[in-house]
């Protein structure tokens, strides 16, 4: 590894600040405002959910991104302002204008994200206080605080930094994510910030971002469900003044260092998944395309037989097969081999001989990894998924009672 | 409605005899095995699992339908024959020729369909014993031991059977399904199988079969899941003497008819969900192709995020909202409408100040519909579908232990 991970999070790269504080829409006693701040215009880039029924922040993150540089991100939690029509657009503009006037900056270099419930409309008269409050507060050290404040359902806050050379000047790149899929889907909103002081076109950055999403947070699934809310931000502020194009190699290692960020949070949220009992890692290989083989573990993994198969720590795995036979991707089941703690379990379009209790002790695992080989292609994909449990249906059954 | 429920199964029109034995393929003290026969060889048609990991019998089955016409139906439970190889598919051909040698027909007249675990291999011994018992107590009152021997951890047999005069004569048809998918999806494939002794050809019956499917047993959803081995097979005798080309309207009656036997088998399926506490009847209306309206109306059913609150009796309809947002059709929020029990709860990209009492108070029943309007197009499906709760996890937790 080129790039060595370090304490900290948003505010370990040189020129940003962060806080987070309680505005009073959760109404438990926690944070629930964050603003992100870098003290020059950053190039920036975002990747945003695909759900069509897009919430009022993703709207206006988006369209405030197509220039192409930003200069802070305001973030709220315990209300989505999804699904709240034309006064929930004027709500989400009107959360840029307040942070741009506390921060002397244009209000079109504010972005803005909200996670929480569905339908409900922001409580405004709250917000502009906490914003106030979390402007005058930013700090260097304030990365924990803003990570804290963008929990929903999350049990811990989620942050990670690395740092490496490049043309003999140090570069960092920070990151915060919230997200619990397992506990709360109605607060099932993956929200992620990431900063770096590296010098670098926003155009450049966004490929980069794309890529890393690719795959981190987009190999990650807990319920199968994209909330109208996701969003993943990066902000380049250039201040560490190396130059991305600085070096033949600095783009590998930055691309590097962006992708153990995401996937370092990507993972966290996985862990997160209260009800969820198990951590699984799920590689499919033989694919045709990396697209199919990620739609082929996507249906694996989302499949609720093999999800509470996995709960029940059952070697029932002929789960595994029917639902990468459903995916929609052709497979021949005769190319289908599957591997369990290392053991080669099928082959050829059948089970083999294979020892069971090798497989059933590997399920007894928090962890366990398998892969799925579905023919002699180059298409792969890594992805990490939970189990689903009881306590999945009891949260998810009775979340508002 | 022009025909009439009468009762029966699939020996209800003429010619058609069954039966339904035990031969030892399951541990616990049930039928397991099952043949369909007719006296004159039918006009046939079928449709198929779209799992690409197609179980033996599917491929047998596909194979031997090519011809148009069959005359028996061999249907064993307790084990699918799928992902089993060579050997598998060598077991399905060889019941296909037991059974013909016994009834005397040619062995590409005979169909065969399995269900139970996946990856086992058949007991060809208990099976061949099955066959000759099986033969040997054909009869024309022999539906309800056949409809029996199909289950596998349904509650109860399904089948169903209508009548309807055509030019003068009397025209019925029957069937007979298995399915519960929400009890034990090891075991969750859908098996039906329709008889009638309307004259027809095989390319006018398998437009109609096809299209009866869509509307039913295409739009139920417990899991999610297709299985290695669903299939909807029709056979026609024509023993009734009514062609179906005798009438202008013959073609209208059958079809309707056709369509309620199935749709009526595919009701049953969803009811019998073990761990279903709730049935719920799902409209989608104004999409532009009723296609659409089916893949917004599956990924609102198939959410395990709704179907826990269904489960909860909780009226989070945020999340109706956000899966139909992930169906990968777009849609414009601005032109949602949601209606629960009559009430319309929300219309132009927000909720209405509804009586949330109202909606609660539907929850509560056993039976409940809604209706989610996405545009002004002319695509418009109904899906039938349960809820997810406890029972459903402990049930595939723990299947198999």
């Amino acid at each position: 590894m080129k790039f060595e991970e370090i304490s900290g999070g948003v505010t370990a790269p040189k020129g940003f600040k962060a806080s987070g504080v309680r505005c009073g829409i959760k109404k438990i006693n926690k944070k629930d405002l964050a603003i992100v701040f870098s003290e020059a215009k950053a190039q920036s880039a975002g990747v945003f959910t695909l759900n069509t029924i897009a919430a009022a922040p993703v709207v206006v993150s988006k369209k405030h991104l197509s220039s192409g540089s930003c200069q802070a991100v305001v973030v709220n939690s315990g209300c989505a302002n999804a699904f709240t029509g034309q006064r929930g657009l004027e709500n989400s503009i009107s959360m840029t204008k307040s942070v741009a006037t506390k921060l002397d900056i244009e209000s079109r270099d504010a972005l803005v994200a909200s996670t929480g419930v569905i339908g409900d409309y922001l409580p405004m008269d709250k917000i502009e206080k906490g914003i106030d409050q979390a402007c005058a507060e930013l700090s260097a050290s304030g990365d924990s605080d803003a990570a804290e404040a963008i929990m929903t359902t999350d049990t811990f806050p989620k942050k990670v930094a690395v740092e490496f050379k490049l043309a003999g000047k140090t570069v960092r790149v920070g990151g915060m994510a919230k997200g619990a899929g397992m506990i709360a889907p109605n607060m099932a909103t993956m929200l992620a910030f990431i900063t770096t002081d590296i010098k670098i076109d926003h155009l450049l950055l966004r490929r980069c971002l794309k890529e890393a999403v690719a795959k981190s947070f987009n190999m990650i699934t807990v319920d199968g469900e994209t909330s109208t809310n996701d969003m993943a931000i990066v902000l380049a502020n250039g201040l560490s003044e190396a130059s991305l194009e600085d070096t033949e190699t600095g783009s590998g290692i930055f691309k590097e260092a962006l992708e153990f960020v995401c996937s370092t949070l990507a993972k966290m949220i996985v862990r997160d998944g209260e009800g969820a009992t198990k951590f699984v890692e799920l590689t499919v290989k033989g694919a045709n395309k990396s697209e199919e083989a990620r739609q082929i573990g996507m249906a694996i993994a989302n499949s609720i037989l093999v999800k509470t198969a996995f709960y029940g720590e059952d070697a029932n795995l002929g789960r595994i097969i029917a639902a990468a036979g459903h995916a929609g991707v052709d497979i021949d089941p005769k190319q289908v081999e599957l591997f369990f703690s290392s053991e080669k379990v099928a082959e050829g379009g059948a089970y083999l001989d294979f020892d069971e209790s090798k497989v059933n002790l590997a399920l007894k695992e928090k962890e366990f990894e398998f892969t799925v080989v579905v023919g002699q292609g180059p298409g792969e994909a890594t992805i990490w998924t939970t189990d689903l449990s009881h306590e999945y249906v009891d949260i998810n059954a009775h979340y508002r009672t």
